[in-house]
């Protein structure tokens, strides 16, 4: 199996873990809960959590349910993201964004409830005859790269810091917690389930920042292509800050330094260099 | 040392710890998450907490970080239910809500964090000698209680049942989940850290879910003898449903309730008989 299909039946398996983890029933909660999250999205960061744990020996029965809550984190930041007392967006992936289907007080409850049910996930994740310190680790972990010193750190940064004044120190601090937090998060888990090592876990983690660094100069790099941003308050972006040329070799630089990460930890991993080298742009922008 | 000088006690020790738990420095995010916690409130929940880890015979040590947690998750529903997406309320505990203070963008990521906050002091609580699957067991109830099934589930009631319309069964519903979840798990930590049995667990839940009721009729009667409720939609209320005569009668009834089944869990604790006892509406409305 090439290493794409075997990261195709990777995501199909999140998007059948997702639907189940996910209260049904008629109730509007549920509703927009499902919507929210089974309407798209590339599942990037579940991934990376399944394909880090191959790389350090574990399987995706182990991972799948740490993926699930990592996507559920993910995808409650972007609901409270597009609300108006933030990015005040529309649309994403083309529809309309859960506020706009559900009203806003709807929306904020589910973003409330995917984080919740993301912790619940993981501390009913069947952890086997692994040590159980490795699930409280590992939460903790989540929690830290997700919370005030990470991903909401990155977005209050991204809400305060003015775009036309903003430092590139600042910049890099910002997307490498809004961004890289999550995403660091996603492989560390696959490492801390194989219990891999001080030195491992170092490499996995820069794999991740790098990686993070790499992902969001990508998208500003496709935004800025695109032209086609909705409204809402400008953010800080790479393009403007670096000029596109720049901006381009950023992602070259970061890509490459998650791939030599990568190879630091010791470990072979396709899915994991596959991953990174997605990242390069190439025609589809 | 008095009952109330005791429970007077562990409200200073919940303080202190709440204060170490939060971040500090000099981002707004810090200034708002230490602002939307410190500024006062009962501790009414991490009492039970710690109470009934004492009934169970469990030390502070163990149960505080689990308490804080509790009261962490019961603020953040706070700083939420506040926004003008909700209750859109300017006025909490006589001072300006967080997104009056701090505008919506950062109580947005404030409730958002406290939240993650929550779970993350759980994840590291030390759990001593006793055996790992407890953490796992509470974060998950507590996650389940507080979640789409709880307290959000009660909160979506609150915003979508028409208050005029509501039927008794669907109000006594939607208390038991806003108002019922988070006092149940309160009481419930405790209990699992101290390893109760089936039994003891069912009877100290039922003196949870009393509480619950009772705690937030006694809310309803206060808040229509004030007849100070700030602007806002209207809500489901016990005064407006049974009238303030049968609104009394049914607080002394859940309060009984919750006192026949503490005394069902063959434990003696003077601490949660208070806490109970406390909700009789006396001359304080």
């Amino acid at each position: 199996m090439t290493t794409a299909a075997s990261l195709r039946e990777k995501r199909e398996l999140i998007d059948r873990s997702l639907a189940d983890y996910l209260p049904e029933g008629d109730s509007k909660l549920a509703e927009a809960m499902r919507y929210a999250v089974l309407s798209g999205g590339k599942r990037f960061r579940p991934l990376l959590t399944l394909a880090s744990g191959e790389c350090f020996g574990v399987g995706s029965r182990d991972t799948l349910p740490f993926a699930c809550a990592i996507e559920l984190i993910h995808n409650y930041s972007l609901v409270h993201d597009d609300l108006p007392a933030l990015d005040d967006d529309e649309l994403r992936r083309g529809q309309p964004t859960c506020h706009a289907a559900f009203g806003e007080d709807i929306a904020l409850l589910t973003g409330d409830a995917l984080l919740t049910l993301a912790f619940e996930i993981m501390a009913r994740a069947p952890v086997g005859d692994r040590s159980f310190p490795a699930r409280a680790e590992i939460m903790a972990d989540v929690a830290r790269l997700s919370g005030a010193g990470g991903m909401i750190g990155g977005q209050l940064l991204d809400i305060s810091l003015p775009p036309a004044e903003i430092s590139r120190e600042e910049f890099d601090t910002l997307i490498l917690l809004k961004t890289g937090g999550l995403i660091t998060a996603s492989v560390r888990i696959g490492a801390a389930l194989g219990g891999a090592g001080g030195d491992e876990m170092d490499a996995i983690t820069r794999y991740g920042e790098n990686l993070g660094l790499a992902f969001q100069t990508r998208d500003d790099i496709l935004d800025a292509r695109e032209d086609s941003h909705e409204a809402g308050t400008p953010r800080p972006n790479s393009v403007v800050l670096y000029g596109e040329e720049e901006a381009a070799r950023r992602l070259n630089r970061f890509v490459d330094g998650a791939l030599t990460a990568l190879n630091d930890t010791g470990r072979k991993s396709e899915e994991l260099r596959f991953l990174a080298e997605f990242l390069l742009v190439r025609d589809e922008g």
